[in-house]
């Protein structure tokens, strides 16, 4: 059985270390601390930096393969690696360097006629001043172009006083911006699609999302509407196209145009928790299998409806045992409790997503007190 | 968040470890090597001789509550430890006692009205030919009192010459035997029933199971008959009446009589396994919840039927991803394949137990080569 390596070692790779488990696949994380959620389970994790190349060469030697939890690695230096050790890394590092950069992202997604928000690079303030003039109408979002994530680095700019503000901002980001027109949205929706080693794509269904502070609060579903069949399709090219193997996480603007993507991500995802409870397959094994190369069944719904809520660090954090015992309870054993933080999250499965999600929010007044 | 110990390193231990990480409960193991399946899925295991005080002292105090994985330890050190180290073990290692020997696990089924087969202490031969003669028309069960299980220890003599071949055996094993009336059955069923310290009672499922080798080869359910309601009420009883805290399993003869119980083991149970993906809450989780005193759910069927096939070691073990996709692999890791030996299982839903069971078998041809 090949050992998996996973670069990280917060909670998506604690989540995937645990699947790993029950699959029987070995498994070693790395960590840059031994107090890290993923490093809790497992038997002799790996203490590093993600950023020594010496590091991330002694840990892929002593695994067969390998993934990670996070998009934002030196992706040409993991390409060389995995080139000279010949140890393969899923998804291919080439793709995460596409992906983890807004621009390459963008143009990735224009490539392939995956329908997304307009967009301008922007280098410079005078870029900026350039791109308001394209989309001053429906008011422009500026997106640092790497390491932005849950609103980090994003900035809505409504009108142009608000733009003046950014001039320093701009000046002073080493990597450089786009500029998105603002897309005004129904109602934000996810999907996970997964592409295996041998070609098997499977499409997860299709939820519902809502952020809180830029932060995914909860998603419920499944949300059902003709046209995702033409998405999904569209997106089972996508992935067979650029040859991509693993899990995809897929975020969309629901407009009165239809779905546009807002982006995406090659990892596990936050909308794609609820599977660990309301699918007869979650995203953590779908990844592994899809990495690994074992084949993936046919997945199915446990419920005709599912909902799931993340569990934000708040000051005063109830013992997660206050929690009704009707939740599913996912918790990452963080070692420290920060305001807004993602400590867990729980799944809730009921007759419709609406359901689901009114009990799971009912719940949640057990947590924060 | 208390602490939760388990005595063992086994394969339960590991799905209870699994579990545990998922609810976010810190937990520690007491395995007897480093390679033992529930080693490789914590951070720090305890190495220890679980036959050692002196072991058993230093683990219990680095936990809050601690609990176990089979019943055939020292229960009487372990009570004495409890008790000066004032932390609790559930259930409590005098239930431990009381069944891990048959003699007095027949006398609490006695004393507390639970069916069961007519059976007579045997110290000796002449015990032996003294229950003969009362129990030769079925047949007789010749069984050690102590460490038996799958199988081991277990004796059925048909006639009188089988008979005086045990006299060797008799005379060198020091604890002593019980003799029971074979009883003829039409097929074994198996129930986990669970209370926690907060006197919540659950009865899971019904279901049928097949052992090959005395050894459980595969579960099917839910099975379903009126009587069962009857006998899931006095098992409730019984674990309220003893005060029992933490999960049970109970296997019974299904007779032309009724059911009546074949024996019961303080723990998490093979035949229990199919709940990890038939239900939604599994065996581990409410163990582990009964354990701490955290609240159960009302446990509700993910499927209308479900089975469990264990994959039983052989010389010629084909790689686990040759096993179909759509069953749920649980793999537990062990460092050694010998013939036999329970190396993982794996549960399958479907709209019937019949169809699933079908299915489970007709999947196991690809492990078996």
């Amino acid at each position: 059985m090949p050992c998996l390596g996973i670069l990280g070692g917060g909670q998506l790779a604690r989540m995937l270390a645990l699947k790993a488990h029950e699959m029987g696949v070995p498994v070693r994380v790395f960590c840059q601390s031994e107090n890290e959620p993923a490093a809790l389970v497992t038997a002799k994790p790996f203490i590093g930096q993600l950023d020594s190349a010496t590091d991330l060469k002694e840990f892929l030697k002593s695994v067969d393969v390998a993934t990670f939890e996070s998009e934002f690695l030196n992706a040409e230096l993991l390409a060389s690696l995995s080139r000279e050790l010949k140890i393969p890394i899923y998804p291919d590092p080439k793709h995460m360097g596409q992906l983890q950069d807004r621009l390459t992202q963008k143009l990735l997604l224009l490539e392939n006629k995956i329908p997304t928000a307009r967009f301008l690079e922007v280098r410079n303030f005078a870029d900026l001043l350039e791109a308001w003039d394209e989309f001053h109408k429906q008011g422009l979002v500026l997106k640092k172009r790497r390491f932005g994530y849950d609103g980090y680095g994003t900035y809505i700019v409504k009108n142009f006083s608000e733009l003046l503000d950014l001039e320093a901002t701009i000046e002073k980001e080493r990597f450089g911006f786009i500029a998105e027109e603002f897309v005004s949205f129904k109602r934000e929706l996810a999907v996970m699609v997964t592409r295996n080693r041998n070609h098997e794509i499977t499409v997860l269904p299709f939820v519902e999302s809502l952020q809180k502070n830029s932060k995914c609060f909860w998603v419920k579903g499944p949300i059902n509407k003709p046209e995702f069949k033409k998405i999904g399709k569209r997106l089972k090219s996508f992935l067979e196209d650029i040859k991509y193997v693993g899990i995809m996480g897929i975020e969309f603007f629901d407009t009165s145009d239809g779905l546009i993507v807002n982006e995406i991500a090659p990892r596990v995802h936050n909308s794609g928790h609820y599977s660990l409870d309301a699918l007869t397959e979650d995203q953590f094994t779908l990844h592994i299998k899809a990495v690994l190369g074992f084949k993936s069944a046919k997945v199915k719904l446990l419920s005709p409806g599912f909902a799931m809520v993340n569990l934000l660090g708040t000051s005063t954090l109830a013992p997660i045992w206050q929690l009704p015992a009707e939740v599913k309870l996912h918790w990452y054993g963080k070692s420290e409790n920060r305001r807004g933080r993602k400590m867990g999250h729980y799944n809730i499965l009921d007759k419709n997503p609406n359901t689901a999600l009114k009990r799971g929010l009912a719940a949640l007044k057990n947590f924060q007190l």
